[in-house]
């Protein structure tokens, strides 16, 4: 759109960007074909692999004032791909192994084009028509993948307007802060003279049912999303109690049980309790059936969140992994993690459909009473049609099309662990259960030594070790050629002391064994570029007697 | 993607979905075209007009067993066309003026598309880059649209680590309950020996400060999002204090400093004051000026929920409309209502940068302490570059562009209440102040009449004219020609006997006065086709009197 002289040649100038469709020889036609034709090509030429100082990007959006005249489409786009696209992250490349982010098939860009098109929301019939029943159909495939219940009920329950097998959300953090809400008014609910926490807040709640505080109990490895709902729904973080995890970052079912008796004896309520279908540091699995039973004793609600583990059940394989979350009351799980499905495709998921009733709310112009507006049952209000782009890759994979992908990917990370237990300076720190490790840099000289190391022996070197480890991975990540991320592990047999280690996750199904060798050899190149790093650990060993 | 019979060719087939491109004469290829080609011609001939039952269009989504075999994308996207497509609702046609969702200008959906396809995740630097400033600018441009503060204030704060000026979510819902979050924990802060309500929780936080309750007060015209706040945050639904409006629909400054006086007297602690800017059903807005006095004066949050007439501040003519919402401590503004930015681009800003504080969390693998990491200060956790849209819009369409689409906006509305007080058979129930208005059909030989109706005459005859509102507005929707939604308001001019009315969004820049006057001619056809509903009402009107 180009600025005019007169209201009458702007309004026809703004007219056109609604009615004028982009001519395929403009800029943003190019980009779109090159995206179709190419995808991984448009990402690695236009994406530069060299990394800029963030404080430098910053001076490209620096400005605060909205600009006052339209500028041509051509033109911003010129601008977008230089500034913002050039220095993006290639999430999608198969040497970015550091995050939950994959690639994605094909076919999603020209579906979530047609889903931006249609621009659906989801908050009512009146704006979605059939994309509500097809997010429920999607929300009860979902459902039918955990809890395996009968086609009655999925004919009684799944198109119902008073109940709901689950919600779509923006991410796991909404579906975490849904389940226990969902959780919260249940355990408060209406009774005698109390009209409920819904009604009357947390604080009347406490003192109608005489519990002295909320708690929830999850491991230590449990996602930071869980306590931040402790915050939001009025619990307290304090309330959100850590649970010690064992050497393969599984809840320990003693401490969770020593730890439920000791609130219920201090006269406080067991509201929750959370198990962990692949944490996101280590990608290990609690214990779940174990903690359904402890739940169960409690009378607590059992969550599990299986944000990024869930889409494991497709694999019948690697399902048994998750025995006993058909017992959870209600689960996460989110379809932009393990279902190659772009960002924005969280899901919350209840085993009873009536658990939401807790939680329902109408208004005078939408969902109204009676009406199968799926607004009436979520924490969100207007919502995209991501729905879709779930359903369509059920559909075009198929659960044996996933179940490839969970496999190869879990057999790739213990390809991976085995790749890095050969190299004499470098050591897994947790062994993939999913498609999950984690691991770190040790030069040969102590990685021996370190086996037997007493607890003061770990506490001097582990401080050089985790330096090394931190330069390592800035360094790997401004070369710009590939990605693991980092993160700080309590590793039991390094005697609890903090641990930094490099975090990779091996979903892309497009990393190959060379891709991997590539990204230690280029760990080990940037441990060597900094002698003094690797002489600290040296000499710090020699120092507590580590080595002689 | 194709079944094939051993487990190489499944392989390969899996591959081939993320790495071979659709073909350009492929069903996908030929939709993207289309898209592209002719966004308005697609969805007329894609949707159809009629409606279909909803219980049939559940049919076909039925089943709740995923897909075992792949589905070639051909085949699925057929489906996808004739099952989901024709039977979605075709929200950017010109005739769809019942809600707030719009047409949406052409640019926007090839750049969605490169959203998309550059799959970053907001929640942090290491899957985002550039995308984080580029958010931050975009808060940062808004936020001085709202608050206009000198350029060192954003050059201070705009890309500061450990502050924020608001945070994009997935739509006002979120932006609302993340404000009055921020209002909670602010209220409820840490002092002497109490760690405050995040980490202590709510009860805990009401004893440490001596209140009773804390109380949440906004108008009765407030948007549901706001009591879900409540109940979600722990305060209680029956702590969110609806205060009457006015004939206009705007709060009660009266009303407002009575409750809030009687609250305070009673233990009770004003958290936060909400006034509405744009209300979701007469689009009218609150005194905002009086309202922040009234909030400074009980030191409340004021909250101000502009998240459909936010954008109005974009307009040199409308924006006084809005004068005082630079008092406002935090506000919603959702993009995707008339910033025409497709579904999921909602806002909350903050005046002051360090109220997020009482909100800041953080993770060991991510939003670590110090990072520049969005995630830290928001109450969702991974999510899309929504961002970019709007920032691309505000270049693309300027301050002025804008403006001109808000200021045509209200005058259709304007001109739009003309046309229908000239029909001696409509009445217009609430004026426009921004683009949107209510009205209903009346029977011409009570419109007189019902002036100077008395409220026991009034009670007769509004059943009757509820019941014909009804049914013409369900009628036309079913017709599939146009769309207005309907909603229950309390008229002062019809001593507060519930009403139901059209409620009309004039938003979509395409819409014009023909148009218009056809969906009153629809409308009034739709009466006629209805002789004993209209009977009922000259029955009832002369039963009491009304009429002779």
């Amino acid at each position: 759109m180009a600025p005019k002289s007169t209201a009458e040649a702007s309004m026809e100038a703004l007219y056109r960007i609604f009615t004028v469709p982009e001519a395929p020889d403009s800029t943003l036609g190019k980009i779109e074909k090159h995206l179709s034709e190419n995808l991984e090509g448009f990402l690695s030429s236009h994406i530069v692999t060299q990394e800029r100082p963030l404080h430098e990007i910053e001076r490209d959006f620096a400005y605060s004032d909205i600009p006052e005249q339209p500028e041509f489409v051509s033109d911003h786009t010129d601008k977008l791909l230089k500034k913002l696209v050039a220095q993006s992250v290639h999430t999608a490349s198969p040497r970015f192994i550091g995050h939950m982010t994959s690639a994605l098939p094909y076919f999603l860009l020209p579906l979530a084009k047609l889903m931006v098109g249609l621009n659906q929301n989801l908050v009512k019939i009146e704006t979605s028509k059939a994309f509500t029943p097809m997010e429920r159909q999607t929300l009860g495939m979902m459902h039918h993948l955990v809890y395996g219940e009968q086609p009655a009920f999925y004919e009684r329950w799944m198109h119902n307007a008073d109940h709901s097998l689950g919600a779509f959300c923006s991410g796991g953090t909404i579906a975490n802060i849904s389940a226990l809400w969902v959780a919260r008014n249940n355990l408060l609910a209406p009774r005698d003279d109390f009209a409920g926490v819904a009604a009357e807040g947390l604080a009347a709640g406490l003192s109608a049912y005489g519990y002295k505080r909320l708690v929830v109990l999850v491991s230590e490895r449990g996602h930071y999303s869980l306590s931040k709902a402790a915050d939001v729904l009025g619990i307290g973080r304090k309330n959100f109690v850590s649970v010690p995890a064992d050497e393969n970052n599984r809840i320990k079912l003693d401490a969770l049980r020593e730890i439920a008796a000791q609130v219920t004896a201090e006269g406080g309520r067991v509201m929750a309790i959370v198990g962990i279908a692949g944490t996101t540091e280590t990608g290990h699995i609690d214990p779940l059936r174990e903690m359904a039973a402890v739940a169960k004793e409690y009378a607590a609600h059992f969550h599990v969140d299986a944000a990024w583990g869930g889409a494991t059940l497709m694999s019948s394989t690697y399902r048994k992994l998750l025995d006993g979350i058909e017992l959870a009351d209600s689960l996460t799980i989110d379809a932009h993690k393990q279902m190659y499905v772009p960002m924005g495709a969280g899901m919350v998921l209840f085993k009873d459909p009536a658990l939401v009733n807790a939680i329902e709310h109408h208004a005078e112009y939408v969902i109204r009473r009676g009406s199968k507006d799926l607004g009436s049952h979520t924490m969100e209000g207007s919502r995209p049609g991501m729905a879709m782009l779930v359903y369509s890759a059920l559909h075009v994979m198929g659960r044996t099309g996933y179940e490839l992908l969970i496999d190869t990917g879990i057999e790739r990370a213990k390809k991976f662990a085995t790749m890095i237990e050969q190299q004499d300076d470098f050591e897994v720190i947790s062994y993939p259960e999913l498609c999950l490790l984690t691991y770190r840099y040790v030069p040969s000289e102590i990685k021996a030594a370190l086996v037997n190391a007493t607890a003061e022996q770990v506490a001097a070197v582990t401080p050089h070790l985790n330096i090394l480890t931190r330069f390592i991975q800035k360094t790997q990540r401004e070369n710009g050629r590939s990605f693991v991320s980092r993160t700080k592990l309590n590793p039991v047999k390094y005697h609890r002391e903090g641990t930094l280690v490099f975090r990779t996750v091996l979903a892309n199904p497009l990393t190959t064994a060379e891709m991997l060798a590539e990204i230690i050899a280029e760990q080990r190149e940037i441990a060597a570029s900094a002698p003094s790093l690797r002489q600290h650990i040296l000499d710090a060993a020699k120092r507590c007697g580590l080595t002689a």
